[in-house]
């Protein structure tokens, strides 16, 4: 570190110092929590925010501010001090950490201004930097973000997801340190001390590497101002750390992950450190250089000369997966916030009319799910609008990150196309059957299914409006078009769409099966026998009041037909929302593991098509 | 290919004309699927079952024989190929590809007898061959396992966790063969031919690695010979193939993914490769040396002089996580069959107890939860009984494999500790409050959620004496022991545990509020009101009989309480069993983002405490 004296070097030092100090008193108090896991990633913590990082502590999220993202979320009293140091929180409330009505959680979440997404499952914090970093280059803003790595998640597959896209996109402000302390939960780590494993890894995925010493400020420094400069390559720095590192009696022994130290063994620690402050006080963090009130999310503006799709009319034919390409277009040309993701399946969702019509807001996820949803996560916290799709099912593969984008509040859309049987020939393995249950299983997410072309691009507007997650759910087949242009959708809304006086019963259906109750209905209504149908395109939040005043009137027997497993699905939503009134809810559900086949032979085969429910109904009415 | 002479070489590209000829022929008959991914691997798979495998093809799944796992599961018309030209199958039949009532499905799945785990959801395929390998060292058999890969998955992050755990195991009967084509669904991969990017990345993680012209059966044959030669390390080959070869206008041609050729296109197709066959019978399949009929799971028997830990005594006070641990200790004493897996967290799941017991069969699956449960259907496949636990919520992250468990009808059980609220201060990242809904959306998956000591104890043991999968899911904070030893227990069962002619409603818990209701009942009891207590330790399959009969007993209410999120959880397994009957359930659950606080604080915030009980069943019954 030639250029820099002793001066600043004691002053980091000093804050890597005090930040150890705040992680104990926090944990301490609190009684529990990762004192061990934050000692070892002081000293880089304390050069990151005090020389690395370009930005104002008092506005962590403006746009043109460097941003940091605390992957390994259990070091959380690391990262509140920090901020404590940075003049954002007071050190004297560090103390309420982990208490029921402070906001400095367990693990970080985005209650804190300066939390982007919440971490604490592991793993996640790369695609979240992926997301931040991808986000900035689009705006046109020299941004650098950091992310701070535990060596124990470096087993995760979606960490080398993120890697790997990195290094395709060749994404040279983005700077992963991983925090190498060799120690996990039960034990040492697969590759323990070994830090040219880590650096042959990030090397074969396209990245520049450093490797360090992390708990020598000498060394720490010249790194992170290395890796500031923009390579054509993003730089990981592999830290050689100890786990507990400067904690008296925890420094690199086992058995200490996640636990405080008692009292009095926190005072002897604290004392000791503090007698190893040079007492020289933090150095000034650096701002930008830029102004930092830019607008979020100034997105490249559409091409003015480009087709965009009309809505199509009643009584035509298409699949909704199709319709909801042509609505990403339809809503792309009007708000520069929407940038679309998808896992290399963009000709089966329709996200390949986007990405040939706003090429520059279309980013390829290729086979890695977890990571285009970390991405478009980081995406979202930067105030863009990310929708990202796949088949239904295979979003599964991404739960732990929606249900992390979930606690982050994020303002992230899905969509899972190939709902269901319907899909027919491909089998079970590409079949979304369990994609309602997951989705409805995320707090506060909007869960939509639309029948048709104009509710589609109904769901995807609403998407785009309301702030928080939505999921929307399409079909592979082709459904006619039964709505107007006209007609008006809302969250939490339905559609009574066949209605008599007499009707003895009301079913309940949304996507494929909602055409399947429609001639259904038309089957027993030549038959004299008057059935209500609703349309239920909001899965969640479900508009219960409508659904008792359509019981009340026919009968109090309710219907549910859905593609989906009987479990947690429509049927579910129904009657979680009616059925605390006595209401007789019956339901038709896949049951069993279906095969493959021709689609409206499976939907047959499975009990959800117009004959099943004909016969379901005659038996109802009958009893 | 010194040691090869024409004839056998001619033979094996035979075998490999014949191949592509049924994978064109079942396509097209089909009208769908995927001879283009079918013809870029074929000569690997020839050259894979007709000179590296040694097995007999009658018996697929016999101990002593190699096994072979497609991976890229869509080329499953040249899987079905491969066992027509071995004879397990007819020709003719591949005919019946992708029809309602062939097993030969769009993808495979293991109603075919060759099929050990479905794939076609991708990524999953080496997870699946750790654990055949491993299985196979446990039970001292020296046997290869073959795994295809195709280039587009290796994006998946779930390829890379059992990638770094082969060759952390150093799982040298491992083989790896990845079928380079370039391109994807829906353009190129991110490292089209770059074949070298692929050889950096498997040694980065401790591979030894062969790159070879995968069409070119001088290269592929030698290829295959060397990787049968144990070196201390997992192989993986490398295969720089294109997609279509062979195929007259589809070979490397774009457009042509998951597409049928034309009847006419694919009889020129036919002919052409027809044209190329030298005619020579395909070679003898090489059997393995050692006789067939060992039985499976031949694991090592347990240490005679081990301290099985005894069963706790009611009135005691237990978590149900360390009770799980216990109770593997000493089915592990008795069953041989069982193995472990733990995510790294096994002194939070208590697994550790089984780990200390019997660590030859103990699996540390580090923290990569979509490998550990792929290992686990692997070792399932081979006759092990795998339970595999992490953090409830941290099972999410294997949602898709779990999916793909559950298709399989895989022999895997689960356990996921520190479910719900209930953890208390590690916040929302670390509850489990989505995993009842995901697990019941399985079909035919056994949830089992037990309350105390004993009846956990009883689910361990009844998890494995089903087979399928089983949940097992246990709470972090101790709870009273209520069960006596000689209590019994059934999947489908439950127990009414606080009963008296007058009682006015029926409260249905499990688990943690289990205890909250008994503590409820008792403050009622006090006051004068009579209500029933039923725990309800399986959630799925329910006794509906039963919740009925006690709704008919208790003025037709059930009031359920969980710590879970209020969709797709016990209230809703409640209302799925009764909903059809016109009974009134209500829900206590978790209904918002919850924060970190002590365990008895967050509770109550919530609205799943004892006190919280007490006021609903107050409101309910003045109403």
């Amino acid at each position: 570190m030639a250029a820099m004296t002793d001066v600043p070097l004691h002053a980091l030092e000093d804050v890597a110092t005090r930040l150890r100090i705040y992680s104990i008193r926090a944990t301490t108090a609190a009684g529990s929590g990762h004192a061990s896991s934050s000692a070892s990633a002081a000293d880089l913590v304390a050069a990151i925010f005090f020389d690395a990082m370009r930005f104002d502590p008092r506005e962590p999220r403006a746009p043109r501010g460097d941003r940091f993202v605390l992957s390994k979320g259990h070091a959380a009293p690391l990262l509140y001090a920090a901020w404590a140091e940075a003049g954002l929180l007071k050190p004297h409330d560090l103390l309420t950490l982990r208490q029921l009505d402070s906001d400095l959680e367990g693990h970080p979440t985005p209650r804190l201004p300066f939390v982007d997404v919440a971490t604490g499952s592991l793993g996640h914090g790369l695609s979240v930097g992926v997301g931040l970093a991808l986000g900035a280059r689009m705006e046109g803003i020299d941004q650098r973000v950091y992310v701070l790595l535990g060596d124990g998640e470096m087993a995760e597959g979606s960490v080398w997801e993120a890697a790997q896209m990195a290094g395709h996109l060749h994404l040279d402000t983005l700077i992963g340190v991983v925090d190498v302390n060799r120690q996990g939960q039960t034990g040492p780590t697969m590759l323990g001390h070994d830090v040219r494993g880590y650096q042959k890894r990030f090397a074969a995925f396209g990245w520049r590497v450093l490797v360090i010493d992390g708990n020598d400020m000498r060394q720490v420094v010249p790194a992170l101002r290395c890796a500031r400069r923009a390579g054509g390559a993003p730089t990981a720095i592999v830290a050689r750390t100890l786990k507990g590192k400067g904690i008296e009696g925890v420094e690199d022994a086992p058995g200490w992950h996640g636990k405080a130290l008692p009292k009095d063994h926190a005072e002897r620690a604290v004392a000791a450190l503090e007698s190893r402050l040079h007492a020289v006080p933090p150095p000034k963090i650096h701002r930008p250089r830029a102004r930092l009130g830019t607008p979020v999310a100034a997105a490249p503006t559409p091409a003015t000369a480009m087709n965009v799709p009309e809505l199509p009319k009643m009584g035509g034919s298409v699949a909704t997966r199709e319709a909801y390409g042509d609505s990403l277009v339809r809503l792309g040309a009007r708000d520069p916030r929407v940038v679309v993701l998808d896992a290399e399946v963009s000709n089966s969702t329709f996200a390949e009319r986007f990405r040939f019509a706003f090429p520059d807001r279309y980013v390829e996820g290729y086979i890695a799910e977890q990571n285009m949803v970390g991405v478009a996560a980081g995406l979202a916290a930067r105030g863009h609008v990310p929708f990202a799709s796949s088949f239904a099912c295979f979003l599964s593969r991404a739960f732990d990150q929606l249900r992390m984008a979930g606690i982050s509040r994020s303002n992230v859309k899905l969509s899972g196309s190939h709902a269901g049987v319907s899909i027919g020939e491909d089998g079970p393995s590409q079949m979304g059957l369990e994609d309602l249950a997951m989705f409805r299983a995320i707090p506060e997410c909007v869960v939509l299914y639309p029948s048709d072309a104009v509710s589609t691009d109904a769901c995807v507007r609403l998407a785009a409006e309301r702030r928080g997650m939505v999921y929307i759910r399409t079909t592979r087949p082709k459904t006619p078009v039964i709505y107007g242009p006209d007609e008006t959708f809302a969250v939490g809304g339905l559609k009574v769409i066949r209605l008599s006086e007499g009707d003895r019963l009301t079913i309940v259906a949304a996507g494929i099966t909602l055409h399947e109750a429609l001639a259904a209905h038309a089957e027993l209504t030549k038959a004299g026998i008057a059935v209500r149908v609703i349309d239920l395109y909001c899965v969640k939040p479900v508009d219960g009041d409508a659904l008792r005043r359509a019981a009340e009137e026919t009968g109090n027997t309710l219907l549910t037909v859905e593609d989906h497993y009987a479990e947690g699905g429509l049927g579910d939503a129904v009657l979680e929302s009616v059925g605390a009134g006595g209401i007789a809810v019956h339901k038709l559900a896949v049951r069993e593991i279906p095969r493959s086949g021709p689609p409206q032979g499976v939907l047959g085969r499975y009990g959800i098509d117009r004959r099943r429910i004909v016969a379901r109904v005659r038996e109802l009415l009958r009893a």
